[in-house]
């Protein structure tokens, strides 16, 4: 495409690409920004070095070779911050630049999107449905290895406390904390042998796994060998409700009052919420969440809006399409709230920033300014954000059953 | 564990661990095996360089640091081959090296077998839906951005015959192809202005997008542009059947009779069924190619099924539990077919391997010997071991309804 445009002498047009969602999944009442951190990453980084200009020999010519050796994007971004709720057509990111420039970034952006967000919208339902307990991110292994570090990144905006994961430790910073698989109890001769490594190696502060053999037997020598000042004790099967309230009143029976109980096993939000009233201290929560609790891609799509024409003027546009219309024109959007601080509508204008009611909050902020990034945030004021964007929406977020977005999205008349 | 382990004189303990499904996804009558190549080269790269060293500064201590600086996979991996179908409780991959030396990999074989093989899992039906029919991978932006070339190469393996991923191109060799964004068409002052660039410098081979604007006029255009040895026609939205129905009538008066129809527009396996007495000549697939079509992953685990004892004698192990139980023991496979070839049942013997009743067909090939790579095969080994594999299962298979596993699962009785 960019080769055909530089041919036509259109490619180097004035651009403006919005990144932006037709519908929120199936039955959800509200999605979350996640990814942006990484797509500003990926726009710095964003050259074809010589390798890939190499790779590239014989799909493009050499005049569209030289190009791309010496690409960067030197335009605009606009977007809505890491960790802020989104709705229907909420404008997400949108990109200004020359066409060439602004369209060879569509893919990246997307697939960070894309994929930050289903996770993130997936674990944000979740840390509302734990109700304050601690959620662990341990789904590593049900996704791509590169995902998965985006995955412990994007669940940590989403309110998670932590990963197993150690390469998002090392790259971004989210707390890691482990866990005991059961082939290290299968490994020595006898349960107790396991639990005395463990705790010798890693204190009585601990999470010993309980549930490889006899739970009940299991929980009396992890007692024995860490004694009751025991961290905590891992359950990863069976009825879970039930199975956490019979090891409580064991713990409780050998003193081991502050020993806290984790829960593991094919969790998601709505196996976390029926958790509600069990004596549960935290949760572990793997292929469900780096899946997005069946939504694993928000469906993002990013379109042209406008773009210069012959004149130099920039012209709005839109495919016209009875299925997949889109709405041409540079986006603003801000979120319409009322005098107590409560989200009523996401309201979106065209060509033109939605009157500020007063109690309203606009929802683009710079990113990118002439190829430069400036609106780098740091993760915990994404999760900042996170908690302070779904504390204003409605109560309805709050609940787990199918229903419709939380908010509408109100489209202003093109000014 | 491995510190904990080392600590208490067990780490060093020969171990077999075995990666394997314990069902197929709800509905699916075969699974497919991919991501073997890039276990092949995990393996062989998982080493830990001195800033991932630095990374888990205070994770572990500095004796286990020591330890993971020399870490190198010196043990023996066999597995099913790339492209090889597979059922509940195949032995996929079985991983024999010491205890601290195996359970290293755990995470990162689980990642890519349980990505890849969803993708190739689904990719399969697709292409089987298609009969024939080329299918073109298009998802990358809707999945994260390394799981995307990733995705490209598993779809290739299960009978896709292109991809529009670049890298995956670079990276494995999948062939590429391209197409043209509605943003091309709305760039342009006119359609036909987006037409005659890209057929200027695509030549009238390429694929024409028709469907931003008018249909029927666009068809007229492309035509009118390229003349009748247009190489293809993209439609992307409205009833594809339909519209392709009348695509095909205009271009056949217009004299286009060799100009191919091309349809995208979230294809799953079912909707390319669906079109198959439509002339469409080939499927673009996005978003349900690289999310799995409902099934992202694989739930593949990777379970310690023997052991080294005090006395250096193996032990078969296995956890104790109601819902997750594992079977203990080294597993040997074959695929038991009639005299005629056809698939009967997949036969798993623990501890020996079942007996070839004479056109039986073992299923665990050698991959890694001594921590060398041994089994490594190229795609195209994996394309026509994808092709046999399924042309050798009962003609079940090729239905898209729901249905249970092609052929049982029997475990012979340990010996």
């Amino acid at each position: 495409m960019v080769q055909a445009a530089r041919q036509a002498g259109t490619a180097g047009r004035r651009a403006v690409f919005e990144l932006f969602p037709r519908r929120l999944p199936q039955g959800r009442r509200y999605g979350v920004v996640a990814g942006v951190g990484r797509a500003l990453d990926a726009i710095e980084d964003f050259r074809f070095d010589p390798a890939t200009i190499l790779a590239l020999e014989g799909v493009v010519d050499a005049d569209m070779l030289d190009w791309l050796a010496s690409y960067r994007f030197s335009g605009d971004v606009w977007g809505y911050a890491e960790g802020e709720a989104y709705f229907p057509y909420s404008p997400l990111m949108v990109v200004e630049g020359t066409f060439a420039e602004a369209v060879l970034l569509e893919t990246v952006l997307l697939s960070i999107y894309n994929h930050d967000s289903a996770i993130a919208s997936a674990a944000s339902r979740m840390t509302l449905a734990a109700a304050g307990r601690p959620c662990i991110e341990m789904g590593s292994r049900r996704t791509h290895e590169e995902a998965a570090v985006a995955a412990a990144r994007a669940a940590y905006v989403a309110g998670f406390d932590a990963s197993s994961n150690l390469a998002a430790r090392a790259r971004y910073g989210v707390p890691s904390t482990g866990t005991a698989a059961h082939s290290f109890t299968l490994l020595h001769d006898a349960e107790a042998d396991a639990f005395r490594a463990q705790v010798q190696t890693l204190g009585v502060g601990t999470t010993l796994l309980v549930d490889t053999y006899d739970v009940a037997e299991a929980v009396r020598l992890a007692v024995e060998v860490a004694g009751t000042g025991l961290g905590a004790v891992r359950l990863d099967s069976g009825d879970l409700g039930e199975v956490a309230r019979e090891v409580r009143a064991q713990l409780d029976d050998l003193g081991a009052t502050s020993t806290r109980i984790v829960v593991t096993s094919d969790l998601d939000e709505h196996a976390i919420a029926a958790l509600a009233a069990a004596p549960v201290d935290a949760y572990g929560v793997g292929t469900q969440l780096v899946t997005g609790s069946g939504h694993p891609t928000c469906g993002f799509v990013y379109k042209l809006v406008a773009r210069e024409g012959d004149d130099g003027e920039m012209v709005s546009v839109a495919k016209r399409s009875t299925d997949k219309a889109s709405i041409g024109g540079r986006k603003y959007a801000l979120r319409r709230r009322s005098s107590s601080g409560v989200a009523e509508a996401e309201v979106i204008g065209i060509g033109a920033a939605p009157q500020d009611d007063g109690d309203d909050r606009a929802l683009l902020v710079p990113l990118v300014e002439g190829g430069e990034v400036i609106g780098r945030a740091t993760l915990d004021e994404a999760r900042a954000r996170h908690r302070s964007s779904l504390a204003e929406l409605p109560r309805a977020v709050t609940q787990m059953s199918a229903g419709e977005a939380a908010i509408p999205t109100l489209h202003l008349e093109p000014r």
